[in-house]
């Protein structure tokens, strides 16, 4: 472990774990997987990433381990797996993490550190990593990645004492993405950093399991463009009641973008299809609650929640 | 043309106007048939109503017409055709109009009365009628007739001159309804008929379609159960704000009489996965229109239409 070349583990390496591990590694960096149905696959072909962006990159061999306790100790954690089960993943962290580790944790959605920082050791950094990215599983071990990439890093509790030191470590980072040539900014407020992600992800996780469909056509009809507008209104109206003070223009440069983005399914869409739970509590209840809390009502966004919750019953039960 | 037994034509023969033309006729009314794609088979095999409540009934021969022209003149005009196509229907009206008739629009939603008004001859009333039934096609002049069967009628405009003879005249169309053994009640106030009307079908159509959902699962789940409350109280307020006061109980009777039904798909999840158009205009855009004129909002309401909107526009483009 040296000084200046910290050890990475990926914990979970879905399209977002394998990724940014991948770019990781291929900037040099001693780079740790942990796999599960994946992990043969990843071991005999590698690990492959179909870049729009940067043209199709292998990584082979992958240090990959279907055990978290055989993974040398690692200076940084990034958790990639699902928010759904948050708490299971704790004993691969334990055993993963190098002392004084900063564990981050790539999900959407609000609270996620809240209901892990309890079950993790008190010396473990836990910092939130929202990624601005559309990316999706094609294969066993094959990442598409589609547009984007960037990734705004907050802190969230630990050992680092006070606003600079966290800043620092934060820093640290974004640093680190930065050298692997991914765009990456340190963000001093964690809750303000998963907000504004929300703004993106509460309209076009949930409207692309509702009605079948990806950002473009989404974008391009009328309705489900003023309810993609509607939900984003909603949920920075709670952000502003719950005091994180979001960029006037977010909705609007966020359209914008989503307009020129290419035809995308949100990783919501992929979990409903295939059965898996979806990141309902994340992404929905936990900002529902938060905002009526703070006395604000989201009601197309808690119709869209009825609504999921309605069809995951349905999914999951069959 | 005899005074004690009016002549009836029914103006679209579908699940609706199949069955109450058919108990009428079995009562010994004197009725007509206007038919499209079904006119061959009803001619050829008569008209089935396979009842939950009166067991199984046939009308054969059918008085059945492919053409208005052909038709006597009737002295009440039953309309059972979808509300998406109203104007397309007068020509049919108006030839099958004895002078003095009475039309009445035996379907769901608010203003269509309206829009229809313009287009007929002033000596002709206009009422609308209210349906509580459970009933759908299941082939070509075969209907299940699955649950209820009440009809609320009342008058919106013609020669009727005050409220006095109004209301004897939807008198007489109750009393025609009743000697068939249909429930029927007489509403001195045809927008607060409409409005309750809504009350029903403002959830449960439009969550048939957007769910893929009968009523027994949107009833047994939580969340939609939910959200079926919450639409009902959205348009239960709007139909205050508009100055029709509904009465206190009436959402919490309507939910009570729902889980009591079988398993009900309404008629827009039939047009959907049919790929007819929906009536959403009626059920949904006029509503939303009225309650914003009167300052109030219906924001799960208007989520669902534009979802709804989203998925008219996919369907019927394929």
């Amino acid at each position: 472990m040296s000084e200046s070349r910290p050890r990475i583990g990926i914990i979970g390496t879905g399209a977002i774990g394998g990724f940014y591990g991948l770019m990781l590694a291929r900037a040099g960096y001693d780079v740790h997987f942990l796999l599960r149905s994946e992990y043969s696959a990843v071991v005999e072909n590698g690990l492959v990433v179909n870049s729009a962006q940067h043209g199709s990159l292998k990584l082979q061999p992958v240090q990959a381990y279907r055990d978290a306790e055989q993974m040398p100790p690692c200076d940084w954690l990034l958790v990639g797996a699902k928010s759904t089960n948050n708490a299971a993943l704790v004993p691969a962290i334990r055993a993963a993490a190098a002392p004084d580790a900063k564990v981050v944790l790539l999900q959407n959605g609000l609270g996620i550190e809240d209901g892990l920082r309890p079950l993790l050791p008190s010396n473990l950094h836990l910092l939130g990593g929202l990624c601005f990215i559309c990316a999706h599983r094609s294969a066993m071990g094959v990442i598409e990645h589609e547009a984007l990439g960037g990734i705004n890093i907050a802190y969230h509790s630990g050992p680092a004492d006070g606003q600079e030191a966290q800043m620092s470590l934060v820093q640290e980072g974004v640093s680190m993405f930065k050298a692997a040539g991914i765009d990456s900014t340190a963000m001093a407020d964690l809750a303000q950093a998963r907000w504004q992600k929300l703004v993106w992800n509460a309209p076009y996780n949930g409207l692309s399991v509702l009605l079948g469909a990806g950002t473009k056509p989404l974008m391009e009809n009328p309705d489900s463009l003023a309810l993609v507008r509607a939900i984003m209104e909603e949920t920075f109206a709670a952000a502003t009641a719950c005091g994180c003070q979001l960029p006037e223009v977010l909705v609007d440069r966020m359209l914008v973008a989503t307009s020129r983005m290419p035809d995308y399914l949100p990783s919501m869409y992929h979990d409903f299809a295939h059965r898996r739970p979806m990141e309902l509590e994340a992404i929905y209840a936990a900002p529902l609650a938060a905002a009526a809390q703070a006395g604000c009502a989201m009601p197309k966004t808690e119709a869209l929640l009825q609504a999921l919750r309605f069809l995951e019953a349905r999914n999951l039960d069959r």
